[in-house]
């Protein structure tokens, strides 16, 4: 009804419920400036805040952002920001409605999403019985983001393989898989978004369902990127480790009955009785239980075996 | 329906328009840590953004925080900006329903409030012929601001006088003025909060308008409180000044015909064809023309006469 210019934006009520969240994206904390574009900064914090309404089976209906300049930020710097928003905004059918300027010394932007939806996925649902379901990639960002880490700025792309370049464009150019999302709504039982990776956000549906994840090692295998397995060779760990501890993605994890699965979802595990979040490899070796291997406070993620 | 705990909060849709803003408080910009209490901090950053809501004429819905915390914040530090979130929601009927955490150099809160209304007041429906209303207090918030910036750390409140204490406290708790902004919203043709000052304030309203809004000085000075006059002499400044470049006390402007004004409003001006803001003082000098004080990205108040 009213976007940028007012005290507020405004928008039409409906009848369905809102859904309503907020996220930021902070250099040197979330991002570094020589790991990404300003445009490709600008598109990945506008789809990491709508991932969350994703993960809720929502519709986004706009957003807002605060940003925060530091004093040698231009008028070009801030024009390829916006663009790599609008990018965003346009790609996922949520319009940016207004916002908010300040200085600060770091860039920042911090993004509210709203959107709607007539039944929302909350993570709480899983049952005894329900199957795990993946739906998209897990663990291309977290190597993705490790490559940049390890590079010396001025490292030309060209000297990148193909597998780097695929993780680097998971890390820098995310996708809040919205109408998955909405599909999953419903027929899962719980659903969430892998931010901050598969086995921190696997614990997360066990608590609030009060309910054992089991994860289990060989289709979860399965399902791997191949990118993962030739990556994690360099870097000396398990593709498995990539996929359960990073996070950033943006892949969405439901728990549901097997009939009711959709043709996107791969089961990767089931829910049982008991509590947290396990590993279950192949007969004979035992289970393992996984640790929330992130803290939002620390921003650290780190294997917990 | 939903609050703090899942992927983004719920609410109930209803047939309303909603109203929706964000708001960012600094460390370093909007704030420094001597000049107040985290306690008020979670006060101020919440009144803040909740005057958006007034200056549409809105009810409050809910907010959500996203808390940027410096690695040496404590639990207890953290209860300290909490609780003045929590009074701050409490007094206004906006309860803080969802949120984010992230470690930063800097410590920041930046607010997203969501609220509901029949009729929104807008910035743009200002016609010559009409009043200039004011409802609450202007510039004591700039004086109290100017006192902090002043003092030696450690000074004791017991040294200052009663009008600096008046002048601080306006500052460190400003309060949104939600019901009189319900009240205007019904008669008022446009409405702001008085975020940045009352001349660049007045200049927003007039650009939106397309309009000339007249200041008259005489009935301004009149509905100044007494401690801008005590300050002024010792800041060597005119009280006007701080009236009208001083901002962040967070009340009301509106307009409308005489017929329409409510018991609340103070008349301090006329709306007339023309463009910009103006002041008009007594006979036989001429109109000053306004100018907008106050840039965002310089975060700097100051007078252009």
């Amino acid at each position: 009804v009213l976007g940028i210019g007012d005290d507020a934006a405004l928008l039409r009520g409906g009848s369905q419920q809102l859904v309503w969240s907020i996220d930021v994206c902070l250099e040197g904390v979330h991002f570094r400036r020589g790991w990404l574009s300003l445009k490709d900064l600008g598109w990945r914090a506008t789809q990491a805040a709508l991932s969350d309404l994703a993960a809720m089976g929502a519709r986004p209906l706009g957003a807002l952002c605060s940003l925060v300049l530091p004093a040698k930020t231009t008028r070009a710097m801030l024009r390829e920001i916006g663009s790599g928003q609008a990018d965003a905004a346009r790609s996922s059918g949520c319009p940016i409605i207004g916002g908010n300027i300040s200085r600060g010394r770091e860039l920042s932007l911090t993004t509210a999403v709203l959107g709607e939806t007539a039944s929302a996925a909350e993570r709480s649902g899983a049952q005894p019985g329900h199957e795990l379901w993946l739906v998209g990639d897990v663990g291309l960002a977290a190597a993705g983001l490790r490559i940049l880490r390890a590079r010396t700025p001025g490292d030309r792309v060209g000297s990148l393989s193909s597998a780097e370049q695929t993780c680097i464009a998971a890390w820098r150019r995310p996708r809040a898989l919205l109408r998955q999302g909405e599909a999953l709504a419903s027929c899962a039982s719980a659903l969430i978004d892998l931010s901050d990776g598969l086995a921190g956000d696997s614990v997360r549906i066990a608590e609030a369902s009060q309910t054992r994840l089991v994860l289990e090692e060989e289709p979860l295998r399965r399902v791997l990127r191949p990118e993962l397995g030739q990556l994690s060779g360099q870097f000396g760990c398990d593709p498995l480790d990539l996929a359960l501890y990073g996070g950033e993605d943006y892949a969405l994890l439901a728990t549901g009955p097997s009939s009711q699965r959709p043709q996107l979802a791969r089961p990767i595990g089931h829910v049982t009785e008991g509590s947290g979040a396990w590993l279950q490899p192949p007969p004979p070796a035992r289970s393992v239980r996984l640790r929330d291997g992130f803290d939002h406070l620390q921003r650290r993620a780190g294997p917990s075996r």
